[in-house]
């Protein structure tokens, strides 16, 4: 039986919905045979139901101070990054994980937590392409690449904007799982693997 | 100023949690500069958190006791079809919803739940490639299409599985705002227009 992974995603305030819905999509559907190869948790600062973006009402399975380290954790973005990025419970979480964690992962602007908690130094990163100017606004040493959707570096994987967030989970399949896994996921989301 | 419509979002244990969130993602998206052009609410038969498949948690803006006559309803796919279908409250809230509504859409096996509050009589649709002959199974007198991601036939619009609910919705936001306001909806999502 293939190791099972555990995957902790991030929500907040205002977190944008696809971002994290996307990628939870991927780990949660895939399998071989009827085996689960992800078990996939949402983490919030608390575990009081968040509003995200246009108003859908998540509520976190765990919080912070009672987060397991995962091996894989979802930075998602959305326009309450700006405000997350000055929260030191928040980084301090993406820190900590990122320690252990085998892949620390971001979509969209979640690029913008990552490089606040110092995890994109010396490395190509993507993030949303409206978001490029605000993101190097903050951050003038990251080396942003708008040629990629989603860009490995192996620990540390980003990708571009919302829907871009399904293809780097599709890709993190691929690589822990080999391509035919990442096919069957992608067949039974009827989405078109990259 | 554009017209702003109202959408009701059903979800219900073990529904598909990209069937709903792509289409959230799109109606919660569209705009015109800062107008958004649609008001998206989530029902649940009470408004009691919903464990989604895979666990996410969703609460329920509205309970079908409470709920207003939407424009738009989107029906998703999932698991817990096979237990909604036999739900008289879903099914007629379905059916409520639909006398009234001006556009009834599904995703995936949400197509089962229409068939079953009969609405798909005398018109092609689709669903969720896999599950073609359960649905003929249970509703012989279908006319199923699987050439089509998207089949519109104006008051009902249903869309193959999972990640085609994102493509309806960006259909009908192109039907109902035209083609130039779907596109700037997909980019703003990094998703490709079909």
């Amino acid at each position: 039986m293939a190791t099972q992974r555990t995957v902790g995603i991030l929500i907040f305030p205002d977190v944008e919905v696809l971002d994290f819905c996307g990628p939870f999509e991927v780990f949660a559907s895939a399998k071989v045979e009827d085996d689960r190869l992800f078990k996939v948790s949402v983490v919030g600062e608390t575990t009081d139901i968040i509003s995200c973006r246009g108003g859908l009402l998540v509520k976190p399975h765990v919080a912070f101070a009672d987060s397991p380290k995962f091996d894989l954790i979802v930075v998602p973005g959305g326009s309450g990054t700006r405000t997350e990025m000055h929260n030191p419970a928040l980084i301090g979480w993406i820190q900590s994980q990122n320690e252990s964690s085998e892949i620390t992962t971001s979509v969209c602007t979640g690029a913008l937590l990552l490089a606040r908690a110092g995890l994109l130094v010396n490395m190509p990163a993507t993030t949303h392409w409206a978001h490029f100017d605000e993101l190097v606004g903050h951050f003038p040493e990251l080396q942003l690449d708008n040629t990629r959707r989603v860009i490995d570096n192996g620990h540390i994987v980003t990708s571009a904007g919302v829907s871009a967030g399904i293809d780097m989970a599709l890709a993190v399949v691929e690589r822990l799982y080999g391509r035919h896994i990442a096919e069957n996921t992608a067949r039974d989301m009827e989405y078109d693997l990259s």
